[in-house]
């Protein structure tokens, strides 16, 4: 889809910071200008996070124009986001300031280009974030690196509100103290907002000054938006608590500095903000912008300075695909299995809209639990509504569910009570937002918990089968659920049987078989069937929805007088289905004779448009119909399959 | 060693609370009497954590015999402790009581028993505990069910000050006060200790009343030895916070009850705490015994009472066993590598006696980063220090490092630089404290993290080059260090070269080749060769260091007129060296023709001694050599090695 966008040169940035000749407008102006651009990079990238990055604006601007002492240079301050979320807002202001490539711009969440959240790959980017809660503990590691070196350069963290919800944040404030680490600022972006809604309603921060100050921290507050406030905390930061570690509560507005997108302009009684995650809708984007232009122009002349002169680019703006998805279905699935079932409870964390729980929330009030951004207390607290006789569903993103609280996990798993974990943004894609929210290492880092199942549905009627198992049986179950719309000939599949251990053939033929789980990798492994199939190559690809569980009778039936067994996982190539399979291939002596390959990760995902990023990793259709049909072949396939596998590449692009 | 111990039959308990009728003369000789019986299981099982157990004895009788409404029933008020190491105290009182067995007195650790944290198997016990920081979360959860059920139980948890450092605790508050959790009172046995020092000197608590307060708790504070107060606080409790949580911080003192133990008997300057955990010395035990015993007949003759009449058993002491000890050694070398190379830095977990670091933190006081009982906060700090051009070595128990900072790790490892996690006491055993502290999960739960290599040394020598390869390599390492000592066999072994992926083969012979890691492993593997060498069986015994990286020359060179294979785990049969060769064997095409069978767990790991427990999952010698005899032979072995294998277990019973 072809569209005008405008966004403002680096020369522009110059001329304004030239010709503004007092500190606090000229931030104003910088920070209504790196909102524009901000809003241009999400715009064409399709997907952003506006709020975070509006609400940080003008703390990173005054930060980087005025406060710190050569940020981003060898032996110069430090300044890094922990909530990472406000990746585009940095870029922004990086880029206008000379501290990026200008090109980048046009890059963010490409491939090769501006990660969705930090990566220490990006010049200036001293950590990866992305997962909440990390930054206070790295920057104090950080300082203490800095001590032993003679180095004295401060460092500046921003954190969410919502992400001071992560215990981790308590556990690295005291030492802080204790190392009196006068070098150490920790800014807080006090919007008052986490992902979907209002903090105070997950779970309400309390006394957060008193927090702080409890833990031995100098606190002061501000205003997050007015430049001159800024500069006060910092110089009071300096001269009251030139010896120990501050906080710098900056109150803001989540999506400020422009009306459509600032909380401020939420209706009466309206839980849920907007603007948190994914693309404006044209509308939105054009009004913020004419309304970021004109607070920008407005201090220009008034000091008769000549208005912006922003570039208009012609863009071709990725398209958002679509299709059935699999956890919305999933939230309304079990929403109504919650009113035949008393024992089922929901405890979310902070993701009620993407783990599509927002029917069961309003459906079923007393059974949904939402924990916040606090992966361990959320798990624990299944563990307690288990012991209580409850069956709890538990929600995250697949990234964080499966890593943060893999202790919780574990210890629940001990103690045999079924409690049934659901994650979604399971997977490889989508690839934009990055590693800290690609989920490849679940299915390894939780195989191996005694008596959790880990199933991944890939079609809406398997999904409904799932979740009738999920609340049957007694073992517990971690449901991976891909967040990418199910492709056509998957989401058009009738009810099938679901044995434990057992998959579903898709496509038969042949001497080679493909097991697959989830719908991503299951559309490229039949994109794949379908390129072979023009080479007269057959493939049987097979729909395997276990990720630890194998039936050997199924298995041996399926596998009888097949010469070529692969397995395909978007994780990293351990502990999942292709060792499943291949242990027990070996270890019954059935896979003398079979050519057997496991195609898993290797390496970090990549940051990109899902299209890139599947072909990066050698995961599309065209490059798995290339490695399958040179291995069947036991050669390099000398016409290549490089044929448009796009028709199952649509759903996800 | 035989040796006489003495205990307080239930008999006298029911006599002694019957007799004194004032209620906190009562409980004061009710704690000294369940003190006597902590000491007795304690010393019989040879290990357990006394310092932890008498400081929260006093909490523990007033609550069971004057608080709570019919504790351990089907519909009373709940208690449970979330530290969890306290549990031969609260069995003490639990058995005195009658909600528990009296023969399980004599049961501490031993399979069938009482396990040495808490475990659901054990009547009364609502939740697993033992890994620090859950109590709060799971409290919360069964509160909410009691909800649901309408059911309006208190439910009271005993935390440790220590363990309050863990961020999960911080995490749990605020929906407690939000959902006015008046059921829910926490007991902090603020004893100003933790496992090995004082919690100031780790990471200081700082205000702690004022973190509670700050999150919307009611706070109370009172002497945890005196009952007359912890009356009050109860009743204040209900009086003032009727429909809010509450902590009652209790102050205590470790191993109070007895000067022998108290932490008021240290010395002036000494910073670390005797009586943590293990056995104490017969002369510790006789005079606490003594001292008990005079506190409770103290009170009994006050009264006009006979003084108690205790049981004497003779009981058959465990010996420790003796050998060389990884851990110890590996903080020596460490200490010595830090001399000459000023990058390395450790950081540790309060644990710095079991991890060998106490040499370190003497001779590189600046370069040793005490973290306190706060995982996730130390593994970002290394990540920050990392960041700093440092090369940190992070320390904790396995069981710990490779769940609670699951996330973290990996964060670290997506900035691709090199961090060294070393886990001590990893494996099965030892199998007293029980499977939250039995690290068998660790290779599975962290195998597919890109760039970190699992490494496990069984010998010095091979320390020796494992220290030297985590400080050369650019990957990441996982150092796995079983704490248990090194079989002789073991510990003689010359220095040889490490290479990536490659073993040491320790005894040579036949077609069947066994591939095992560190020495506990590998003396069960010795042993069963032996046996096995005695029915004319040859078994080639491989000690194979890395758990998820191979070299495929030599394992084919290595395999080379191979007929079988056994790989043998302490861990989760997922992820780990088992799948590793399946996988490479039947991807390279090599295993046809190859038996293959992969020798893991596949249950929770039981709690009993290392003999038991070896024994109960078919890991010892005996059981090894008669499943390896039995694949070798094609058929069950007529004459069962069941021969004593002894001289392997030796070091490790």
């Amino acid at each position: 889809m072809d569209r005008s966008l405008a966004w403002i040169p680096r020369a522009e940035f110059a001329r304004v910071l030239e010709e503004v000749v007092d500190p606090h407008e000229r931030a104003l102006a910088f920070g209504a200008m790196t909102r524009i651009n901000t809003l241009y990079m999400i715009a064409r990238a399709g997907s952003g996070h506006i709020g975070s990055s509006f609400s940080a604006a003008d703390v990173v601007g005054w930060l980087l124009l005025e406060e710190l002492d050569r940020p981003f240079e060898a032996d110069g301050d430090v300044y890094f986001s922990s909530k990472g979320h406000d990746a585009p807002g940095l870029y922004a202001a990086m880029i206008a300031l000379g501290h990026l490539d200008e090109d980048l711009l046009h890059r963010l969440r490409r491939i090769d280009g501006l990660p969705g959240h930090p990566d220490v790959g990006t010049p200036g980017m001293p950590f990866n974030t992305g997962s909440l809660g990390m930054g206070i503990s790295k920057a104090k590691g950080l300082i203490l690196a800095h001590r032993l070196a003679g180095r004295t350069s401060r460092v500046v963290v921003m954190t969410g509100d919502g992400e001071l919800q992560e215990g981790q944040n308590w556990e690295a404030l005291p030492s802080a103290a204790r190392y009196g680490m006068g070098e150490l600022t920790v800014v807080v972006d006090h919007n008052g907002l986490q992902s979907d809604t209002f903090v105070t309603d997950v779970s309400d921060l309390g006394d957060l000054a008193g927090k702080f100050t409890a833990a031995g921290w100098g606190v002061l507050r501000c205003d997050g938006h007015t430049p001159k406030q800024l500069e006060q905390a910092f110089a009071l930061r300096a001269a009251e608590h030139p010896d120990r570690p501050v906080v710098i509560i900056a109150d803001t507005v989540k999506g400020g500095g422009c009306p459509t997108f600032a909380a401020t302009s939420m209706a009466p009684g309206e839980w849920r903000y907007r603007h948190h995650s994914g693309a404006p809708s044209p509308q939105d984007h054009d009004s913020a912008h004419r309304e970021l232009l004109d607070t920008a122009d407005g201090i220009l002349r008034g000091r008769g300075l000549q208005p912006l002169r922003p570039v208009v680019s012609t863009v071709d703006l990725p398209v958002k695909p679509s299709g059935v998805r699999l956890p919305e279905l999933y939230g309304r699935l079990l929403t109504e299995a919650a009113h035949e079932d008393p024992r089922i409870v929901a405890l979310d964390g902070d993701l009620v809209l993407d783990t599509g729980l927002i029917p069961f929330r309003e459906a079923h009030p007393d059974r949904f639990v939402e924990c916040g951004i606090a992966e361990q207390d959320m798990v624990s607290t299944a563990g307690g509504l288990a012991a209580g006789g409850l069956r709890p569903f538990v929600h995250s993103f697949s990234c964080f569910l499966h890593a943060r609280p893999n202790e919780h996990i574990y210890n629940n798993a001990t103690e045999g009570r079924p409690v049934v974990y659901v994650g979604s943004l399971a997977g490889l894609l989508p690839a934009g937002p990055g590693h800290s929210h690609q989920a490849v290492r679940d299915v390894s880092a939780l195989s191996a918990v005694p008596g959790l199942t880990i199933l991944e549905p890939s079609h809406p009627a398997q999904l409904a089968a799932a979740l009738s198992h999920c609340r049957a049986t007694s073992d517990s179950v971690y449901l991976r659920l891909s967040s990418q719309p199910v492709p056509e000939e998957l989401a058009v599949l009738p009810p099938a049987p679901l044995v434990v251990g057992r998959g579903q053939v898709l496509r038969t033929g042949g001497r080679a078989v493909a097991f697959g789980a989830g719908p991503v990798v299951l559309a490229q492994l039949l994109g794949a069937a379908d390129l072979l199939a023009a080479q007269d190559i057959e493939l049987t690809v097979v729909d395997l929805p276990w990720h630890n569980r194998i039936d050997p009778a199924w298995l041996g039936e399926l596998l009888t007088g097949i010469g070529h067994v692969f397995v395909v996982e978007h994780q990293y190539g351990s502990g999942g289905q292709a060792d499943l399979i291949a242990r027990h291939l070996l270890e019954t002596g059935t896979g003398d004779g079979i050519s057997f390959r496991g195609i898993g990760l290797t390496e970090v995902p990549r940051c990109g448009t899902d299209a890139e990023v599947l072909a990066a990793h050698g995961m599309d259709a065209a490059h798995l119909a290339r490695e399958i049909g040179a291995d069947v072949l036991g050669r390099t396939l000398t016409t290549q399959p490089t044929g448009d596998a796009s028709w199952k590449l649509s759903a996800t692009n």
